[in-house]
């Protein structure tokens, strides 16, 4: 496969946004990603675009309110991963000579397909008709690594404060209001034991885009060049999957697949962001990706691990992750992308990790309770020079 | 780009399907397909699934259904074309030397989601708060043609004739019950004058799979090449657009790209599939596809024009098209290249266009007001020898 770059990133602010239209959130987004890559519409030779709850004809609806007329749009949905699931399709269809310039995008207005509630239910088919809900099938998970490494409760709440604290930095964070304390997270209304309201993600609105190129930028000085991008997709839980923990296996299984595909090993990557979508989501895919050893990534997080000036780990979630930036879905694959670029280009502001050069995103579509995961993707990137 | 094949193909049944889910519906279509190209799970690369109303991470729970395990999965949305667009995105990364051998899948179980009646209302968006369902748009340019043309409503409503016949040598097909009479056609229910009841597609459940090869078959004597594959998405229609009649424009533009990738014209085609979600679609397809001279197409097809066994014109929707065999729109473009590439093979049974060499698939996405369509796809197919 040929090298593949991304030549610019641009995002929305991300909140309950009830006065912007999908349209609106992707016209910043885009905006500012063309204008970062220095590129105008009739550059594109396709758009890829991902949102989960967006209408029939989201995609030609959102892109000609943003002004992008003519170009070809193929619009994919693979749960929580569609963002990253465009973008690796636009990663693949450069890197293999089929275009040379393409727009990965991704868009959700939450607020407005659940406007009564925060938690989503699940879609129900004959499939699946357990009733677990993801709140219940992350708790599944937490109970399980408390249980299988004797991790106390407030170990694994520390990934909240941690990723609020980053949060509290990113001006466009969702959830960004400053510090919480550890004791304010264990206290907030329980979900879905032991997840507290301060350990699940928030229903967000956002768009965010990726430019991405055969060719690197001729003008910046510093270039994010796409190293590897693997997608895997979910098997059933339990009868071809052995894995103990709902939704970590594709995660293990692409992270394997990239870092084999980019040369680089766990311990090379400086920054990630990863799912966490609920505070055990980045607790078990900081460990898939072996960034940290089977169970130890909560106590290690709880100890000031793994946070932006730690010297504990490589970083996890500068942006504030799912959990304070938002988890726009469509849109939260390229809202990662986005900021492991801004890091490596070293524009992050005020949560810039020091001397970042590989990064790494990951991202998991859950849904189906009888599935281990519907998607997963990791893609690692790397500063040049 | 290298050639591509279609390696095998498979349906379900098209109707009310009530008793089977979309995961049955795809198990169906796709171990045919499979068994067609003598193609296992694990030859599979990858799978393209198109639906528009399937619930998100609607993908893996039907190809979990249909035995399909550990295959990386990519689902496309794109309005009524989402299955040819699958089927185009698969033919391209084939093409591109991505992957090898990939499956290319589309379902939609329409009476599940709306259950309440036939006629689909348009998704609500600040964009398109113009109030025209498909119908109505569908009429307006059926008033256009009649008033352009100064042909006879009577003849548009010749093609639910024609394709109600041409449905009834397929068992499979929706309303596959009989021929009907044009004046039962013209005295059938006004939906929206011009069109009648019986010139609407009906609200159909399906699937329908094709196995997309960068190899042909050892075995099978006759093959079907992928000569060319032309995907274009809509722009604003009436200030980008100059086109009279909505949605047309990009059918134009697409068979302009297939015919000269192909190395094609018009007059080489012996046999198509169009998308006569409604007749006077079929008109305006057939005519953009320039398979008939403009304003000329109506007249013809009243006539007894482009009908399995007449002299005049290429044969047009054999299978009954969507008017007879049905619309489940994220399978129709699957459903229209399987009865293609029947009619290539030979294995059309009662409803065999004689040496039926060349054919052509097109499919019209439409949906947003504001938008001349969603996405328009032609494919040209070729039978070798």
């Amino acid at each position: 496969m040929n090298q593949v770059w991304i030549t610019g990133v641009g995002t929305s602010s991300f909140g309950r946004l009830a006065d912007q239209t999908p349209g609106d959130l992707v016209a910043t987004a885009v905006t500012e990603a063309m204008d970062d890559a220095g590129v105008t519409p009739a550059d594109l030779d396709a758009i890829y675009l991902g949102s989960v709850f967006g209408a029939p004809g989201i995609a030609n609806r959102v892109t000609d309110h943003a002004g992008l007329h003519g170009v070809p749009i193929i619009r994919l949905e693979a749960a929580c991963a569609s963002g990253t699931s465009a973008f690796h399709e636009a990663v693949q269809n450069v890197g293999h000579g089929r275009f040379r310039t393409v727009l990965a995008v991704g868009v959700e207005h939450m607020s407005s397909t659940f406007p009564r509630g925060p938690i989503v239910p699940e879609p129900t088919d004959r499939e699946q008709r357990t009733g677990l809900a993801l709140p219940a099938l992350y708790a599944l998970q937490a109970h399980r690594y408390l249980h299988d490494t004797g991790t106390p409760a407030e170990a694994i709440a520390g990934v909240a404060v941690k990723n609020k604290r980053h949060g509290s930095m990113n001006p466009r964070a969702h959830l960004a209001k400053g510090d919480v304390t550890l004791d304010e997270v264990l206290a907030a209304p329980m979900v879905a034991d032991p997840l507290t309201r301060l350990q699940c993600c928030p229903l967000t609105d956002g768009a965010a885009a990726a430019v991405v190129s055969a060719e690197r930028s001729e003008t910046r000085p510093t270039c994010v060049e796409v190293l590897a991008s693997d997608m895997v997709s979910g098997i059933p839980w339990g009868a071809a999957s052995t894995d103990r923990y709902w939704g970590v296996g594709p995660v293990r299984r692409a992270a394997a697949a990239a870092y084999a595909l980019a040369g680089v090993t766990a311990t090379d990557v400086h920054v990630a962001e990863v799912h966490d979508a609920f505070t055990i989501g980045e607790v078990l895919a900081v460990e898939a990706l072996g960034l940290a050893g089977p169970g130890t990534a909560a106590r290690r997080i709880a100890d000031g691990g793994f946070a932006i000036g730690s010297a504990d780990g490589p970083t996890i979630n500068p942006s504030g992750g799912l959990l304070s930036r938002g988890h726009p879905l469509g849109a939260t694959g390229l809202a990662q992308l986005a900021e492991i670029t801004w890091q490596l280009r070293g524009e992050a502001a005020d949560r810039q990790v020091d001397d970042a050069r590989v990064g790494l995103v990951e991202t998991m579509g859950g849904g189906a309770a009888g599935v281990d995961g519907n998607a997963a993707v990791v893609t690692i990137l790397r500063r040049t020079p």
